[in-house]
């Protein structure tokens, strides 16, 4: 039974890595004792040393250890044998770009259908979605398909943004382009909000956190969930 | 001798469409009655003919007639024919996409070569790059590639922002994301703010517009350059 944690975000402005989810990941992560961390979306000039150094420090206060795929020399069989998997954000492009390149797409799909807790932040929540097409990060590189895990049956719009009232900037709302998505597209969108995240169990799927999240459903207007609402409905 | 207009955006706040830029491109356009518009990049719901009525409105008040691209039977031979060519703004993905579907990219390329004056705003002006990699839009076509015109030696970010000094908001900067672009690339690329363009004439790149704009090359600190200043260092 597929068990999934599709957070918004990995870090609440004013609060540690992970900390606002550490005492959910707690019980999640319950029969796991070691985390594969995939920094493949890794931020920034960082290495992916650093990065899962930053993860297995905040794993440690709920003592698990973490390793870093990139350690294993065979990747594809690190996430077979994994007990969890944990894949962080970053770059959504540049972590789409390496989980085809290493192969990882079919694994980590396999892996999930198997039973393999799975957790994602930003990055590694968009991937969750059928397509990375409602990321909000740069296409800093050209991955070879925007395809994603499909995990679940619509898309993920990590760290929601309301538009700004008084705003004099011209870009577009958020909201305009998820709009704009489906003139192209007729799969629903997630807008999840900072701090809030989808505990995916089974065929069950919940809004967690203390925020509503928007949903934006093709040639419907978009619409609001309170926390707790059950979204298995959605495709 | 190529004869380029690379605008952030089209319409300023408070202002209306290509209004900051129209006595500008009185002069640009002087050898041309006719511009054709290319509005593959749509924005939100309007169709491609509801989108050149703005595009005509704007231009007839320095007495420019307008046609759209959509309107010609093969849009290849439309842009050769062309007296001047104006890329409007929307999508970034979609307008790539769609200039690959049509295969414009090699016919816009030899008509800026031999002279045709192109205008471009926000993603017209994306393309004028050597890929499309620092678009600021969400990537909701996948295109067969995300190299670009590269009508100039380096990248385009229109609609370049500064980091908000208050911002909660845990999302990157503009500037951390260009950062992020030359973890993986090397190419310059010029953040534009809204209401600056740059003017190219043959061999020379020159900024325009009130504002200075951001210089991003790989290995060195980002640095602002001012309005007239020269660009064709640039590579």
């Amino acid at each position: 039974m597929q068990q999934i944690t599709i957070a918004s975000t990995s870090t609440l402005h004013g609060s540690g890595y992970l900390e606002y989810l550490l005492d959910y990941l707690s019980v999640f992560f319950k029969n796991a004792d070691t985390i594969l961390f995939i920094p493949y979306a890794r931020p920034g000039g960082i290495s992916h040393d650093a990065y899962t150094e930053t993860v297995q420090k905040a794993f440690a206060k709920i003592d698990k250890s973490v390793t870093g795929i990139h350690k294993h020399s065979n990747p594809v069989e690190a996430v077979a044998q994994a007990e969890a998997i944990f894949v962080g954000g970053g770059n959504t492009f540049v972590l789409t770009n390496q989980l085809y390149k290493n192969n990882l797409i079919d694994a980590v799909q396999q892996a999930v259908k198997t039973g393999t807790p799975y957790l994602g932040t930003s990055a590694g929540s968009n991937i969750c979605g059928l397509t990375i097409k409602n990321t909000n990060d740069m296409p800093i590189v050209y991955p070879p398909s925007f395809n994603a895990l499909a995990l679940v049956p619509f898309n993920i719009n990590p760290h929601y943004l309301d538009p700004l009232p008084d705003s004099k900037h011209m870009g577009e709302t958020r909201e305009t382009r998820i709009k704009e998505f489906h003139n192209f597209n007729t799969n629903p969108v997630v807008g999840l909000r900072e701090g809030s995240w989808l505990a995916v169990s089974g065929k069950s799927i919940k809004l967690k956190g203390e925020l509503p999240a928007r949903i934006f459903e093709y040639n419907k207007a978009p619409y609001e969930v309170a926390p707790d609402t059950q979204l298995n409905h959605l495709k």
